[in-house]
């Protein structure tokens, strides 16, 4: 097989067959494919797109480059949840007790972040202690006792995509939808659950910035999934403004805890019920969604979930001290008032513009390797369609770097659109593909 | 500025102003654009297109990319030709002489040949003791006193268009108009002819199978030529069959001295005469295309082209000995007839097998540096609707190596097609574009 010869039949717009793209992949991972043949095929794979078998196969393929999870020591049906990526996203945090709690075991791989915030794993490290290196047997273990266990994913997991992607990131083929989805699709299916539950941001702040593009994304991944045997449920929501209040690392830990309180903002709280729900549908816990929803505000309501989020940090040597009942986490040395400039409905409250700001702060990495200010943040009083008058407090900024504060304080403030008229509502969840 | 920017720009479709690809071409050109983003963007062209100012734009960044001809001191207007590229096309061997003698200057710079038989400068190297090397001083000297002279391309000439053209051709993007035209006419405007005609060959045997894609070529290397401030015209002509009847270095070189002592095969002599006359109007020797025709017959029919070929041969050291009237090139030690195996008409004579015969029979070069077998090749006795006879010579085979004659007269065989019924003549020149 010679690699050109799959570069232009994908460029003249014909289907690469299994075998075609397994020797792509393969090349593409042990590097014998170079640079300039693996962007040429990109870019013709965003011209000319992949229909559902290809994807999948490169899916596939991907997801069998490198590590693949073995959880076939854990008792019950795993369910894994994954999001394209949103500002002040941190329902992984509250999803994985509530399922936990109501049964459905949770065995989560998570990656560090690039970007305005760090990752998942870099969130639960702004946790004193909290260990995100398991071995494979502490992990399966820690996941039959406590049904919950949150990993840094393998250095080895789908070398393929990683690659690709470092490529693809430098030559203008990120966008593609075929890509998209088998790249995601791989790392999820290399995880090993057996169900996953896709949460795809649309809006300002996301990578999909049009509903079309992110239901497409959805519908993709979803028949991904489903080709390779597991159950996928995605969710499109949205991302014109940051979720919840805070971003920052140990700002959206607090947050999270406050949320498994019973106190943390409603659309965090919803939409970490429509994801757990659907998890719990999949790991056939509970016959339907509506069901599903009535079992996660048991566990929400009762207090379980808490404990089970406290139960998962210890095990992992997270050092929280839950006894105290109002216990928080360590804050930012420096912090700074953002007060309105006029009276008005927040009519506008840009996400990327916020994300930015907490990266000034220091709250993401701009280089892998880079350190993590995991205290400095953001968090947000007012948030769209509430009312404000001038003077008033909006927002705050955190960091432990005083010269920051000031431009992000400037910088947050024009995040914020005002208007004298109530702007419509928009809703959290847009739709959902099964 | 930033490369990705470009290649998206590109991607989506808009035009890149010649700031931008002035920046291309510079970080082709001093390596500074690495290979995965070259051919990210040459595939984004393959499929976007650029339009008439962007690719004259290409063409002249890269024709300055590196060193440019100065032919300012050769008096007269000079004049240049292209083929782009058949099998058995050994105009350029016939034409220098023609316009020369004409009076018109042709100060040709060509280049050795990857494929079915050497290039150009192979080609007169096969001519014991031709000199291609000469200094630029030496070059326009003997372009004042002979009219004529054939060098081979600086190693410098066009870099940006080397490095471009490597990477295209291992990642499915040469097959792309506006590429091609300005790689082709990137060289043209850097070897510094005022007048350039252009022979876009159409065929089996040709780079271009289909007529209105060479059409398109065509145009759009007359509109770069005419852009950069020079005269330029195109003809389009047949190569669905070889041109004359030999293919292979001294065969061809052969042909050309039979074709200008009269004796040559009519397509040669008809396509010589065709692009002569374009160069002498071009040249401003002659007021229009029909004139421009009995001025070429004139000094074609006198011997004068004859006379100007040794002129030229024997200024650059090549040693024929054009004193013994028939004198011939020397012959390969083996040679086998091809004999018809059925009686018909040739139906047809495929220029690309032929061509590929050639180069098995070592008249060719598969790498670059390969040794070329100068007196290898093929000779048609017959060609497209001849009639044979079953037992008849339709080709003789020649080669140094008699292990390679065999496979080499059976493959030749396979070129050709009988059919009972006489074929439907087949123009050699299609159209005309100025």
């Amino acid at each position: 097989m010679n690699v050109q010869d799959l570069i232009i039949k994908k460029r003249n717009g014909l289907e690469l067959n299994r075998e075609e793209i397994d020797f792509l992949v393969h090349g593409i991972s042990d590097g014998s494919i170079p640079d300039y043949q693996v962007s040429a095929w990109a870019m013709a794979v965003y011209f000319q797109g992949m229909n559902e078998r290809e994807t999948r196969d490169l899916a596939l393929a991907m997801a069998y480059s490198g590590d693949v999870a073995d959880l076939s020591a854990v008792s019950g049906i795993t369910v894994d949840k994954h999001s394209t990526g949103g500002v002040g996203d941190k329902t992984t945090m509250v999803v994985i007790p509530l399922v936990a709690a109501a049964g459905v075991p949770v065995a989560k791989m998570s990656g560090r972040g690039l970007g305005h915030t760090g990752g998942t794993i870099d969130k639960f490290e702004s946790i004193p202690g909290f260990q995100v290196e398991l071995s494979h047997r502490q992990f399966v273990e820690q996941v039959n006792q406590v049904k919950a266990a949150v990993i840094s994913q393998s250095g080895n997991l789908v070398p393929a995509d990683k690659r690709l992607y470092a490529i693809r990131d430098v030559t203008g083929t990120v966008e593609s939808i075929p890509l998209i989805a088998s790249s995601i699709m791989s790392k999820k299916l290399a995880s090993g659950s057996h169900g996953i539950v896709l949460d795809v941001k649309v809006g300002e702040g996301a990578f999909m910035k049009e509903q079309e593009e992110a239901i497409r994304l959805a519908r993709a991944m979803v028949e991904i999934g489903r080709g390779a045997g597991r159950q996928v449920v995605a969710v499109i929501t949205d991302m014109n403004q940051p979720l919840g209040q805070t971003v920052g690392n140990s700002l959206e830990v607090q947050e999270a805890i406050d949320t498994l309180r019973g106190e943390g903002p409603a659309d965090l709280e919803d939409l970490s019920i429509i994801l757990a729900a659907h998890m719990l549908v999949l790991g056939g816990r509970s016959s339907d969604w509506d069901n599903a929803v009535t079992e996660v505000r048991k566990v929400l309501d009762s207090g379980q979930a808490l404990k089970k989020f406290m139960q998962m940090i210890t095990a992992q040597g997270g050092m929280l001290d839950f006894n105290q009942p109002d216990y928080e986490l360590p804050m930012a040395e420096f912090e700074a008032e953002v007060r309105a400039d006029k009276d008005g409905y927040v009519s506008g409250l840009n996400a990327l513009e916020v994300g930015k700001t907490a990266m000034l702060l220091g709250a993401g990495r701009e280089r892998l390797g880079d350190n993590i200010d995991y205290t400095a943040g953001v968090k947000m009083a007012k948030k769209y369609a509430d009312y404000v008058t001038a003077g008033e407090v909006i927002a705050t900024v955190y960091s432990n770097d005083k010269a920051r504060i000031d431009a992000a304080g400037s910088r947050l403030l024009n995040a914020y659109q005002f208007s004298n008229h109530r702007p419509t509502p928009r809703p959290l969840l847009i739709e959902t593909i099964k």
